[in-house]
């Protein structure tokens, strides 16, 4: 059999996983490192290497690998560089495909967390078949991944799909994001959005709720969640108010690249109808005639554990 | 020579305008018919073939045409008809493509006006050698069409690019758009949007201003282009206002698909820095740090006359 598998490494700021990955989309052996102990790349790579080779020789050694991927934060697919990514050890620019295909003597392609995602779900996921789709990414951050035509859409320098940062809000009292900018998507359905949002509409009404028993600030959509399956109409609010403005957002996205469907994955995604049910009900108040009922939206079925390290592995495969 | 030419065939509301042209770009002869007079669109392909007939016979005949392309209202690329468009007298689905590629006996392609523009711009224009751009046409409505990896984009049911209908206003008193919806881009950057704009900012202010001793229902954006040339502030503040609007929107369009430049056609062009100089403003002061100071917006230097012919035959090439 010719090269049966392929590497994954999903890089985290605080963990490196990584994992053997076969055609079907199994993960058949993963092992890991500390991203933050290594303060020099080269001897992160080498700590890498060195625990590669404990999985990798028991299935057959290097040559039955076709290649690598790797999920880094700013991964540039076009350089295969991290470029100045704010949460790992190294500062500038760090040619990690070059590093690790020159380690590993295999073929190794880098890009960010979200379009791994989008590569995951393309080649073992709900997205299998299709050739235009959105990905989006609902954790610490909203990150995004653009597949037009069966390829993940990389722009001109290598950026494209940073949908986390369009504006959704350009009034006066725009909530600040994570990056300095105004009024984005990320600052109203990140997890750190939504606990905003808890606060601001538990702060706003006098009406009894369960969530007014929490930390106020450390509210996260569990709890939200929790109390919406208890009946809470406070909580239902809050997953109306996040739905509206991803459904919104979603509508325009249709209207750049109509996408056969938009894929969300992550920690809101757990809260299923709760916020599924507002995002499609304003998508499609806010969909052009021509696309009405016609634009799915999906939940990721990729294991939350396996879904990084499938995605970056997908990348090899190409 | 291998077949030298091809033809562009620019389908308006009232006109149709077909071109023969080379490979430079040059329009070497047109001919025209008017659209409304064939109630059946059998007899207008056959008037348009009669016609065409005058101008193919001198240029050495058909067999010097590698194909036709025609750029349409609502043509879609993937079915080759014309679909459901208002301004056309034949209602329903309309196979173009297939009724001109019968009738003249070579491949042809339909697309709408705005992806004809955007082929165009790549393959005589400004747009020459870049792979990721955006076309903007700024006339009667706001059309786009998108290009990627040097391919423009279609999306899976071939209606993408319809940025003209993003939302840039989600309050109350947002603007009712042309197609039904609400605070959509073309509400305020196409002409009667300019023409709005401008009657709510005179109503607006007692100031003097030249725009007062015109029709207020009636301004157009070369009225406010010669008033802006004359020192008129409020003309000024009329150009601000739309060119921030287009500008932030592009900032969202940048975060999308990461394109070289965005290349701006239409009357509203002829305002030269007036609107240029705004729109580079605010999108500038949107955009992510990444990107900053390194996405061109650019006018068309195609001639408008030519432009839509060359837009269409551009699909023949490919």
């Amino acid at each position: 059999m010719d090269k049966p598998y392929v590497l994954g490494l999903d890089m985290g700021g605080t963990n490196s996983v990584l994992g053997i990955v076969d055609a079907r989309g199994h993960v058949l052996a993963r092992t890991s490192i500390k991203t933050q102990e290594y303060a020099d790349i080269n001897d992160y790579v080498d700590a890498l290497y060195t625990e590669a080779m404990r999985i990798i020789e028991p299935v057959g050694g290097i040559e039955m690998f076709r290649g690598m991927g790797a999920g880094a934060p700013n991964g540039n697919y076009y350089t295969g560089n991290i470029e100045l990514a704010p949460n790992l050890p190294w500062k500038g620019i760090v040619p990690l495909a070059r590093l690790l295909s020159d380690k590993f003597g295999i073929p190794c392609h880098v890009t960010n967390d979200a379009n791994a995602a989008a590569m995951g779900e393309m080649v073992y996921g709900v997205a299998k078949g299709m050739k235009n789709f959105i990905m989006i990414t609902l954790g610490t951050g909203v990150g995004s991944g653009i597949v037009i035509d069966g390829k993940v859409v990389y722009g001109h320098d290598g950026f494209a799909g940073e949908l986390g940062h369009v504006t959704v809000d350009r009034s006066e009292n725009a909530r600040t994001c994570g990056c300095g900018g105004k009024g984005h998507l990320e600052a109203y359905a990140s997890a750190t959005g939504v606990a905003r949002s808890a606060k601001e509409i538990i702060s706003s009404t006098s009406e009894p709720t369960l969530l007014r028993q929490l930390d106020i600030d450390h509210i996260t959509s569990k709890d939200v969640y929790d109390a919406a399956e208890a009946g809470d109409e406070v909580a239902k609010r809050i997953f109306d108010y996040t739905g509206t403005i991803l459904g919104h957002s979603f509508a325009d996205f249709v209207a750049f690249s109509a996408p056969e469907a938009i894929i969300l994955f992550g920690g809101l995604t757990k809260s299923g109808h709760w916020i599924m049910d507002p995002i499609v009900r304003a998508m499609e108040e806010s969909l052009l005639p021509i696309w009405k009922g016609k634009i799915k939206v999906l939940f990721s079925d990729l294991k939350e554990s396996d879904a990084a390290v499938l995605g970056a592995s997908a990348l090899a495969w190409e």
